[in-house]
């Protein structure tokens, strides 16, 4: 047993490479995947020496604290700036959305609620309605009532829906393409382990809050709830920036957006629980316990700081993608959105707003127009046997517009996922589910009035109680679509349950979930933002999705049997020439480096990039480097004829413990394996002999084959 | 290259293991580790033959459907087991806990409080006196007052007490030894992969049932949630009996157990959401997506059934470990309980009573002795203008009892926990921290009100109103002790959050969780149950502590320097002798498999257990196996001379995919590993030859070597 000389006291590649730090080895290029097992390492050895270090002098250990609290700080960082973020957001897309109807003279830069709270005029009732607010057909025709003042407010609605929707594209497109769409998909690739540089920049951040008022303003059918994960997350980025800790690993990194991820929904919804287990259940791929207890105290930072700013806020707001004319697309869809919402109060007023109405139950205070049949009745209520209310014709006018409204929300969801501008598809999910929701709500609300006999209504319905509860159904049909279209599961019910606070609402809640994910999984396990992923080519592999075919490594690995055979380095015969050619006729990322071409056993693998930067900086710094110098990877130099010229060392790139399968291994361990530990190759071996390599990519273009897809579709490395 | 053979269609390894089933092959011996990667292999290959058979009859189909829902169905009845226990319980303890005060005359099986619901003579203020109920001076000396009675009373409560701790501490030690503690540092250890046959068997369940009922019942310091989460767990792992799928798959087993774990929190604390995170934080190991989900379920359906048997519940309660007089130290701990307990009304009440008195703040209905000082002020409080109340004598009466009941529980609870009884840590430890929360926030009240000019009062009380609230000091201590005790962060918030109901007290709550696990680190970083695991030897590798020690695979695996060399077998020399004599003279769990002793080169791995199995499995049947018999691994028997006798073939036992790391791999990674890949062992190679190898055992002693610990300490393998 050859046993490499002894016992050396301590890692000698990670000494080697902190040694002779060549700049730019071990960093990674863009829309590339991550080395999850190197980064980890890089981070201990760097606490190592903070740590061995600490007891030299105070302002050592000083460093040392402020590393060690550096974690909680840029966490705290993000969730402050996120909650603070979101506040702005709330208040601007309310003021705008409200510009679209008119403006408050008194003072501009109210919204129409905050205009009418200091007029004394205004009774309980009618508390939309001040002399302050000002329609447009007041300001511009002098005329309130009548159809010309209707046809006037009417265009202007259009005419801002236009203008808003056509700044929000025209500023994505120029400065920050980055900034369209939800963003969650690209996160989840992101936290997976690959690179996409300036996705979570401070162009896009700005980008993407302006715009996202402004889509919101719109009127478009779209949502902030996305969108505001992936700006939280850019906060996260940039303040990381600020900590070497951070900014120098690409893992380390990944733990503060997971942490990012999660307040950017607790200041979405107001729900830091909900956005936590979001944060674990949809979005996050390494998830260590420090990071989940970091999450929540990011999500509540957030939430606190967000309620501070917008104590009544917690308002709630949706886009697919045709890519060939941005600008005409939006404005296209804008127009039709704003021509078709304005007339149908369901689809005029905020989303948000919408969805709050639709899930408060029928009370005697309220004033909306779902309950108006139920306030007619109010006087004889009490000589009422009946279980419910009957319909007046009041019901039956909500009910009418309520079905256009789910029909014109359905259809400019569809339309309106995918334009090149923020967009979220929460909210409009969730108004879907909820209209639908209220709708079988108030049908059942009558059935058990004009049948209160029936044997299902006479069990549950006690004479003169309420037994049917519309804004419950509301609740459970919003998380039953959203349940649908996301496939989250116990994370969408702490977020319901979160936002509307009752904990009796659990079960139904649950059996909602449940069911709309198990139709939807009869039709295809993935959820949208999966989908997404796919669409767009992301090296992501799945976490859920489990692996369930019988193919072994050797079937997998590469070079197939028609392929030419696998580019080897060998550890000690090569030279700067030879070594070069290889690189130059190949397009792998990295080479296994072996003992000899006969014996075929492993020594290490040495990556493509870093192989590039050692021998530039070498002809750089190093003298008497030559095309024909001979290259080594072993501990010491080999002996080479007195006349050849120097050799180069490249022991300190070398992986010394590259991640090595069998090729009898079944492909479900090698799955497992690259998931759990984060991988980006692993190399094959057969009794001792090395055989072939498996990359990231070559493992989803097999699950691609497997499913009968295209293996073409994965596009990254 | 070779290449083995050219492409085989499928997992050739597993279809042998699968061809030729030898009974007791891929079993484990008691207090050994499981190996998760072969577990979930087998799984896998189980559910790919039920899907392919499932088209060949509607029979084949119904059973695929079945096992496809015994998941659901396992979870299902564990919580509805474990909810029904619970009840069962909660119901037995309380009127068993009030047995030793006195009967209810009219109906025996009536608790104190519910001997009094019915009685109409009862006010508010005085609920717990009725003539129904009779204490036992009433009854054996017919007087309820002088100091005759308070003797009789005191002599019939330490008599009961003593009675109930004789009888459970018999049990234990009779039937069950497993059912004593709380049984949370075996579940953890078990649901890691390790096996304790009888751990979770129908006995444990039965005794620690019963002997939880007598110890709570007994006023010992002790609480019954720890044993609830023991005995959800032994409910799971008896159900999972009836599905094979769970019961033959040591991987699968665990995934039920970690949702019964959720489900005996949900029912210990009425706290479905925390009973889900306590399970993910705190006792699981491997926790998929998919566990969590039916884990939420499992608390989901226990929290519902514990409801509906005992609506008024949710009271909780709180174990040292001496070990040779268990009887004898069970009986003096309950006497000094019993005797000391009995005088004072804050320590002779249920403990998860007290702590709910201590978490209420003072109303005007509140007759509790903690706020009499404030219902004596209740008349002049309108005219106050002070912040706060006065104290009168009953406040220090009452801080006085508070002090000395801080103290005695501080000392029994220690006292308590490891005695040879069903005890749990949870209650006694948020008592304690209730007391003193409660005291300290008595006291700033106090400081309030004489000093309510301090900048500190005058800036956050106003004139008049509750500033101080002395509950909210209870509960965040509380939850500061638990969680110094136990280490848990999200997941006890969560549970403390769902006890109290108020979305108010996160920030507050987590301040004091985070504040008392970070002084609780600084002592050291093991909590309660890590360092019972490691008391007991139990071979845990823990997921959340990081190993940041530079060592290299080389230093840690065996042989070492001074060691015989490594015990491998060759693929195809030996005889079924040489293979028993190397079986016998060596201790190992497993031996590699390599080419030739010259070559080194590793082909695969072969368990003892296997092998040992595998030849007595083949002297039975086989005819001709002889001492001289070749065995061979390979695919094809070697070459013999014509009078040799028939060779032995176990490739079929051979894993042919061993995991390998070569030596210059870092600790820190083969820890790494392990972890996130359940392995029992794997292989150390050089430039492709075999070197040495590492068990998980290796690893835990080095790194208790590298902590300064005794590494003999690990005791299994």
């Amino acid at each position: 047993m050859s046993n490499g000389g002894g016992v050396v006291s301590s890692s000698t590649h990670l000494l080697d490479l902190l040694e002779e730090p060549i700049p730019g080895v071990g960093t990674y290029d863009d829309f590339h995947t991550i080395d999850w097992v190197r980064e980890k390492c890089k981070d201990r050895e760097r606490h190592r020496k903070i740590n061995s270090k600490k007891k030299e002098s105070a302002w050592e250990f000083t460093k040392s604290l402020y590393d060690a609290w550096s974690g909680w700080l840029v966490v705290t960082l993000t969730g402050l700036a996120s909650g603070a973020l979101a506040g702005v957001i709330d208040i601007a897309a309310d003021w705008m959305n409200d510009l679209k109807e008119g403006v408050c003279l008194s003072a501009m830069w109210f919204n129409h609620e905050q205009c009418c709270w200091g007029s004394n005029e205004t009774t309980f009732a009618e508390r939309d309605k001040c002399p302050q607010w000002n329609s447009w057909a007041e300001l511009i025709l002098g005329q309130a009532e009548g159809p010309g003042s209707y046809i006037m407010n009417y265009f202007m609605y259009t005419f801002w829906a236009l203008s808003f929707a056509f700044l929000a594209v025209c500023l994505v497109k120029v400065f920050a393409p980055y900034a369209c769409g939800s963003g969650i998909p690209e996160i989840k690739t992101i936290l997976s382990g690959f690179i996409i540089r300036g996705y979570l920049g401070k162009w896009t951040l700005m980008i993407k809050t302006i715009t996202l008022v402004l889509a919101v303003a719109s009127g478009l059918s779209l949502g902030k709830e996305g969108p505001l994960v992936h700006v939280a997350c850019c906060c996260g980025n940039i303040f990381s920036y600020l900590f070497p800790k951070y900014s120098k690993n690409e893992a380390k990194k990944r733990e503060v957006l997971s942490a990012a991820s999660a307040a950017g929904v607790s200041v979405a919804f107001g729900a830091p629980i909900g956005g936590v287990l979001f944060s674990l259940e949809e979005v996050s791929y390494y998830f260590p316990l420090k990071t989940l207890w970091r999450s929540f105290f990011a999500a509540l930072v957030a939430a606190f700081v967000l309620r501070s700013i917008n104590p009544f806020g917690n308002s709630r707001l949706l886009s697919t993608r045709f890519g060939k004319y941005p600008v005409l697309e939006v404005i296209t869809v804008a127009a039709i959105t704003a021509i078709v919402a304005f007339p149908n109060p369901y689809t005029r007023q905020n989303t948000s707003e919408l969805i709050k109405e639709l899930f408060t139950d029928c009370g005697p205070l309220e004033s909306s127009q779902l309950c108006q049949y139920r306030s007619q009745m109010n006087g004889t209520r009490a000589y009422s046997d009946v279980s419910s209310q009957p319909s007046t014709p009041g019901v039956y006018s909500a009910m009418w517009q309520l079905c256009l409204a789910l029909i014109f929300k359905i259809v400019m969801t569809i339309f309106t996922f995918g334009l090149k501008v923020p967009s979220g598809l929460f909210i409009p999910s969730m108004a879907i589910g909820a209209i639908a929701g209220r709708i079988v709500g108030i049908a059942v609300e009558q059935l058990a009035y004009y049948h209160h006999d029936w044997f299902l209504f006479k069990e549950w319905c006690e004479v003169g109680a309420d037994c049917i509860t519309p804004g419950l159904y509301a609740m459970v049909g919003a998380a039953a679509c959203l349940g649908g279209v996301t496939r989250m599961t116990v994370s969408l019910v702490v977020i319901v349950f979160e936002l509307t606070g009752g904990l009796e609402y659990i079960v139904p809640l649950m059996a909602a979930v449940m069911t709309s994910k198990w139709v939807g999984d009869a039709f295809g396990r993935e959820g949208i933002y999966e989908a997404h992923i796919r669409l767009n080519g992301y090296p992501f592999l799945d976490a859920k999705e489990e692996f369930t075919h019988t193919t072994l490594a050797r079937e997998v690995m590469r070079p197939r049997r028609s392929d030419p055979p696998l580019a080897v380095l060998t550890q000690d015969d090569l030279t700067v020439e030879e070594l070069q050619t290889i690189i130059s006729e190949t397009s792998y990322n990295g080479f296994p480096v072996i003992v000899s071409k006969e014996s075929q056993r492993l020594v290490g693998f040495a990556l493509r990039r870093d192989i590039t930067i050692a021998i530039e900086n070498a002809r750089r710094k190093q003298e008497g480097i030559m095309l024909n110098s001979r290259v080594y990877f072993t501990q010491h130099a080999p002996t080479l004829p007195a006349d050849s010229p120097r050799p180069l060392k490249l022991r300190s790139i070398l992986d010394m413990s590259p991640f090595t399968v069998t090729d009898h291994t079944p492909m479900e361990i090698v799955v497992d394996i690259f998931r759990k530990l984060g991988l980006r190759q692993c190399l094959v071996t057969h009794n001792g002999r090395l055989l072939g390599i498996i990359t990231k990519k070559d493992i989803l273009r097999h699950m691609a084959q497997m499913a009968n897809q295209d293996p073409e579709s994965i596009m990254f490395n």
